[in-house]
């Protein structure tokens, strides 16, 4: 049994940061968003709920996004 | 034999940012900061040069030095 998702809430806020970003990118389902962008959809799912997810992981959604880290963080209160 | 550092080159910029907040706080050896901080030597001598840091780990440092994620990125020019 997975042990439940990471509970730091920056973790949680960094990925409502990814879904914001995939809704305002006109995808309103995280599905379609990481099958077209070649993304593994069920570890991109956990990315948005807000898995440990690695800096090379969220360096290619960034740029998938073109935006930089610095933009990235500046949207999560943390 | 282990594979090149990670050669995206924000990674080694998170990793020089993260040297410049441990000199800043008056550590001139990683060692000593890993140690004092209980922090793992090797995997964190690796952080500071660009490793593929993951975001828990990473928060766990940011919280030590009492910076945020914003402040952190906003130093990176990636």
């Amino acid at each position: 049994m997975k042990s439940r998702e990471d509970t730091d809430p920056r973790l949680h806020q960094i990925g409502a940061r990814l879904r914001e970003l995939r809704v305002a990118a006109g995808y309103s389902s995280y599905e379609t968003f990481a099958f077209e962008h070649e993304l593994p959809r069920v570890t991109y799912g956990k990315h948005e709920k807000g898995s440990n997810i690695t800096m090379k992981s969220l360096l290619r959604i960034l740029d998938i996004h073109r935006i930089s880290l610095a933009d990235f963080f500046a949207g999560v209160k943390a």
